[in-house]
């Protein structure tokens, strides 16, 4: 993988992520480098979505699909990208009608805490 | 359930798809009539996320999981609440990076076919 | 595999399916003779759960998962065994309570197409 | 969402799980109060099918997809609705042929530790 | 997305498919250049696995997760890269302990059915 | 099940895990049963794939579905059988391309402690 784009990756990453999320990105090796040059050196580089429209949608696709792993990076990168709780909480609740209800309520659970560590709750 | 809902459901229903869609909700029993009366009685009828950010939550959750029946549906209505075509393709190819790139392939496939019938492919 | 458990096995898949349907599974080589062998020669032949209890709990499997092509065989099934039309109608209602109103509309189109079929649409 | 459509998913609520649930759900705002007035207010409200039976198909849905944070939750309740522990393995074994081994063994595991908690092991 | 990549993406999937499967990766735009230059610009790129080891994880991989318009193509890259036909048969059959019979006995239908179309079938 | 497919299947079982492994299967009760007898005493028991071959897709397709919990008995498997540290690397960095990077990220963790403790991390 070419060092530009690698470079334009890292870039990207720590605009949409943080330092500490880059580095356990960056200690899966291959996987890792694939993440950074292609995920964000390829598509998030595209300027066609803005980030705030990227990170509404990859929290639907994930809680769609029950990954509970990765859901906390992308619930504190929409937030950092300026999506509010009020639209967190309700793209949740929607994608309960898509994906039914278990996993909205395990990705409920996991917003509530991020939300109160950052002093966002209500 | 009651009437008011059922007829706010209907409303938003409308907003959002069409009648032809509607129709077929309404085929489907006490099923269509939770579709219609939870789903946009009660879930789609709240402002807290707007239309738009709905059909692109919406659009994400069912690629990530090939729900590939109701993805036309909500292409369309995605369409008419404003997405654009380019941040559609971008969608699908960033739920690519989420649920595998079999699933992004055939709602790519899907959308050029709503395009092209909509005069909207380039 | 031995013969007593497949003889076992195929006529217990006779009760609850039925001569057309052995026979697509019985096309289906190693693979068919295990279903036949193992499903019904060993997991349907335990009679700790009632037949129309067991085709209950795998349309709600099924249903859930999306398995669209095995979906028409058990509900078949489940109509041979009891389970009513009306309580058909039901847990696929409530399925789309677990996994989503996606795959529950997918079903419900097959059990009314099914229903009328056996002329037991209201 | 009216109010006494919300009362009686409480009460319904109730009947099927337990004060500590409803503690739990009712914590998740809006989504709470959509699992209560929706799921329990109209779904499970309805008696076209019995609690027993609908808590046999909710397992079987459960552990189809893997979801084991709600897994727990509705094999309580499906014993207390009159399901009996070898039903429940029974449903659990079935369900390995639909969806696989793997997640049937992780709700086994977690049948196993419940029924010794009510001492229900043999 | 660099020329060169893309160069050895097309190559690379030529080798392990054909020109027709690769016109129709190359219709779907930005998706399509993603997978050329991605999956197998960067991945199959790589000669850590044996292209006769990645299709029959790919086949394993696409039958457990049942994305039916994508096996057709790894059956037939995998009996080019020197897979068998027993060893396709079993990796079906054994998929369905980890992900279910339903999913392998569509996949096993359509194994069939390209067998035969390459005169294969025993 | 009878004892000849039983003691076969614990042969094979133990050829492929080890005693730890199915003392913990062998304490899941009929579903145990079913694993050793079915799984490994006719599955696994067939020769038309080899052990290295079946763990290869064994943990692409647990890979592709997430199930976190039998990974790491597979990936030792793996290990045992004779798939190398960077071939478990490269299938599943593939599988990440056919379900998503997020399952791949949590099966590479896995590997990377697996390998540590094996002291076969590089």
């Amino acid at each position: 993988m070419d060092d530009e784009r690698y470079e334009r990756g890292r870039a990207r990453f720590l605009e949409v992520h943080d330092e500490k999320a880059l580095a356990a990105v960056e200690g899966l090796g291959d996987l890792g480098r694939a993440i950074v040059g292609f995920v964000y050196g390829d598509v998030y580089a595209n300027d066609a979505l803005s980030t705030r429209d990227r990170e509404l949608a990859a929290v639907a696709a994930l809680v769609a699909l029950g990954r509970s792993s990765q859901i906390p990076q992308h619930l504190r990168a929409s937030l950092k990208a300026g999506v509010t709780p009020d639209e967190l909480r309700e793209v949740i609740l929607q994608t309960a009608t898509i994906a039914g209800f278990p996993p909205a309520m395990n990705a409920m659970s996991t917003l509530r805490s991020i939300l109160s560590e950052q002093g966002l709750d209500r």
